[in-house]
């Protein structure tokens, strides 16, 4: 829910939290309090520093206060009284100064004893309508966000119609604290960074480096079922390829700083598409090379701003699980088809069953910011739709969205915090084929340059798909995909000499597996492969010494099962080359 | 061969060369005439221009003048009397002009009746020595190397003691011919380069990319059974990380230019050892963890001139096979000798037999150039020489050629056309301890500085080792390596469905397999097999129709033999799993 009375309602709350500030101490200068995507703030400048403890206290003066208030009563005040009425109040003054400059009128709304100047947008009732409410957080906030302006208190909080709404906000609000990447990339021990190192440019531990891998070898394997061909291509490029494609100078801003070499000025790798274009020149094609599929996990580099970047979901390398289909008109359909088919099962494997497509189409209004090729337009948009309801998937359509050299069909999903996401993309292109001469040589012999290509990354980069992955599983991944998979914990002195060849047996088996052989209890030993999210933990004491049975603890289970332990090898085999998600036997 | 002896030889030879060019076209202007590596050559000015054609008739005349040159006579001549020998040649004017200004005596040599300025250094007799030459190609050369200067031609030759040698040294070169990684690269469509992307950076293509995936899939299973941790860490860095493990500046020619970003100076990161001592650094380290050994195929950037770019063999961009051992001074002996293993068999597996170790040690007497650390030096030193003599593999001693910050054991072998060559390198190193503040906490709970570094890359880079293994195999890779393991060639339209059959059996069963249903005859599609050097060819005519028989034609071996389906699926599997360079069933 995002609308017109929601943002009303937050708003209003707005004005209740800075009602209570003035309250309580009145010395407060009010600044200004918008509404923002999870809910508002207000901020002050205030005589003395507040803390999180004082925010209850803040609520129940809000909670006191909005039981007077019935309803916004709106006064019109001229530019002057404006300027008298917060005379002691530098903020709302250059407000005033500003608003009064373009001529505009000023309104001020009052509830209760308190008044703001306010453009106005509030709920009906608040004495009714705004009960549930929380304040979140604090933090210093520049006036204006101008570092050479005075440093305000800013406090955050959000509003629901129902207390429905907001438990389940805060609930998903805890969950996602849970399940933050970055917080359980550090627990588990997926990946770093380092000042010395540079912002944005995660070191993949041997942990994360397992996953990481993990996925590259499901994508790999995929693309071999698909019949794509694999290539590599290098991370530099000189200007001139990037002239041809067009990114410079156009996506000059988003690339790394140019290096000037003795034989002419290379960039860091923006995309991968030039290269592989460079790679389907590099020979005549024949219709019979169609379609011509190109697979890399290509990497390519990003210039963010430092102050931008965020953990996994925004950085300056990205290891992108990319190919380009190179095919003719009549084969876009198959081909697109085809794609869908394998995001599909991706989307199955990991379990997302909530999602679906945004078509982005071009505007025949706009024509200025599309390619000029009205029937290419026609042909492509049509066959996307066609593809979309045959195979019965819900979709929405985006016009004056698409790309400029193509429409573009990205895959939407709700997470599991309930947020709305995209990962995967597929994007048709027409425009390659001209900037690259790209052509074939079709059943009679003739040139044909109608060289469609097909961008497309399901998997997306993985870095974004690690972050993805992290949160969905909140850190305990399936088998397949767990760093250790089987944790073997020796309960006495004894005991450990076995343990060492049970793991030696399941490394054969290829079965990620490690001994704990710590001088520690066994309860102990449980509990740290519990934190550390390990799926199967075997418990081995003088029992197990004199068995062929195995005691196996497994993730999220409070008993300690007898298995056989050649049925535990081999179902666990059986588990992981399926990429089962489930871990009992 | 490479002694005083033979450059004598050579030195005259090009005496000779010069004495037959003066002969036949008098008007020449003969220029100078130096040894190099693999023969001589001379520079001439010509009164018109010569052709390869011309090769065998100038070798004539020299086998014809060398009867009468029985000795080379010395004359001392002053500046003066050497000056009006050579007064109609500029070349030789400048170099009088040159020796003379040094205040050095002038000598002139003659053999027969051409003399010629030379320093001395020629074979006694050589109307018996000098008789195994050969002209071997023309080209155009400035006259010293400066393109503001004349143009002159080149003529290059070769001479040998023996018709043995000679031959020997003429059948290799053919052999390195058609053994050229660049040749070879092309034809069988493993990579390419492009102008657009620039010099030094090839373009994997599906081919190529196949056999290095197989080659990384085989370090990756190595070092797995080896007990390595697999990490992934970014390709650029801050220049705080360079200037910490002091690549900048020392190192910096070698590097890309830097990128200045938002938040501080880039660059394309030049080694990975930095990088994975940051994950070193990433938690506190116990003596249980050690020895830590992380390993990345890391890619790594050098800024190498662009003249000097020759195929594979010099890149701008190279993915190296390597990792770095963390270990105590205890372990380094145990870790030497598990990468000599190590090596070793990869050695075997590409069937180098003829290998050999050069150890590169420190010198007390240039102490300037060394970490000083005497005491890390000894015991480094004495282990390697240790591990090496308890081994009984042969080594040669290298003193004063050791890295800055330790030891290095080069692997060193003769390449298959007789050419001495390294690609393994295992490195100690002292150095990283202090820059980078490694340490472990011992198992007394003390903290121990004494960590010591092995950088090791048995597989070399990518680039080069791919280089080896297309000159080593001439192209004709062992099953586990080729492309397209299996071509089924249609005897006509009939017989093209069961050749789809066939070959998505073989792909279930991983094995790399395409159809040829060309509209051609069997003997040309055999043909295209064996100019792709593919390993296994199924001719599939009524007969094959009609039975579970495969007509398989192996690699190298003129007749079609009849196997078994299951048994040829079987076989083929297990030599692929074997890495067997054997093809025969």
């Amino acid at each position: 829910m995002k609308n017109e009375k929601l943002e009303n309602l937050r708003h209003s709350a707005a004005h209740l939290l800075a009602a209570a500030v003035m309250k309580l101490w009145p010395d407060t200068k009010h600044a200004i309090g918008p509404v923002i995507d999870d809910g508002f703030y207000y901020d002050f400048e205030l005589a003395k520093p507040l803390s999180e403890a004082d925010l209850p206290k803040i609520e129940e003066t809000m909670k006191e206060i909005v039981k007077s208030w019935k309803g916004f009563e709106r006064h019109e005040v001229s530019a002057d009284e404006a300027r008298t009425e917060y005379k002691g109040n530098p903020y709302k003054r250059e407000l005033i100064d500003e608003f009064a400059g373009e001529g505009q009128k000023l309104t001020i709304y009052q509830s209760g004893e308190f008044r703001d100047l306010c453009r106005g947008g509030h709920c009906p009732h608040p004495n009714n309508d705004l009960k549930h409410f929380k304040l979140m957080s604090l933090a210093g906030a520049y006036w204006r966000g101008n570092e050479k302006n005075t440093m305000l208190t800013r406090i955050y909080g959000t509003a629901f119609p129902t207390k429905k709404d907001l438990d389940e906000y805060l609930t998903m609000r805890e969950e996602a604290k849970k399940r933050d990447h970055r917080k359980l990339g550090q627990e588990l021990e997926l990946f770093t960074f380092s000042d010395l190192v540079g912002k944005g440019l995660p070191l993949w531990l041997p942990k994360g480096t397992i996953i990481r891998n993990e996925i590259e070898k499901l994508a790999i394997e995929m693309e071999d079922k698909f019949e794509y061909l694999r290539v590599s291509t290098p991370h530099v490029a000189k200007e001139e390829l990037y002239l041809t494609s067009g990114h410079l100078p156009y996506y000059k801003n988003s690339m790394y700083p140019p290096m000037v070499m003795d034989d002419g000025t290379y960039y860091l790798k923006s995309m991968n598409c030039p290269h592989h274009h460079i790679i389907y020149l590099d020979k005549p094609r024949s219709y019979r090379d169609l379609p011509l599929r190109l697979a890399e996990y290509g990497t390519v580099y990003r210039n963010e701003l430092s102050g931008t970047l965020a953990g996994l979901l925004r950085v300056r390398m990205l290891s992108m699980n990319d190919a380009h289909i190179y095919c003719t008109a009549d084969q876009v359909e198959q081909e697109v088809t085809r794609v869908i088919e394998l995001t599909a099962y991706y989307y199955q494997l990991f379990g997302l069953k909530d999602y679906w497509f945004r078509l982005s189409l071009w505007s025949p209004e706009h024509k200025e910011k599309y390619i000029d090729e009205p029937e290419n337009w026609k042909h492509a948009q049509d066959v996307m739709r066609k593809i979309l309801k045959k195979l019965n998937l819900p979709f929405e359509e985006a016009e004056d969205e698409a790309a400029f050299y193509g429409p573009k069909l990205d895959v939407q999903f709700k997470s599991v915090i309930g947020r709305e996401e995209s990962l995967s993309t597929i994007q048709l292109d027409f425009l390659a084929k001209s900037r690259f001469k790209l052509s074939y040589i079709d059943a009679h012999g003739k040139e044909n340059g109608q060289v469609f290509v097909i961008h497309r990354a399901p998997l997306s980069v993985h870095e974004r798909f690690m972050a993805f992955v992290i949160e969905h599983y909140a850190g305990a991944f399936p088998a397949w995909l767990a760093p250790i998979q089987v944790r073997i914990a020796a309960v006495g002195k004894d005991h450990q000499a076995y343990c060492h060849e049970l793991a030696v047996l399941l490394k054969t088996m290829h079965i990620r597996a490690d001994v704990d052989d710590d001088n520690e209890t066994v309860g102990n030993k449980i509990r740290k492969a519990s934190n550390e999210k390990i799926p199967y933990t075997l418990v081995v004491g003088d029992k197990e010494l004199q068995s062929a049975k195995l005691a196996v603890r497994i993730r999220g289970e409070q008993k300690v099962v007898e298995i056989d332990k050649g049925k535990f090898v081999e179902n666990l085999k059986k588990k992981i080359k399926s990429r089962s998600s489930d871990l009992l036997f």
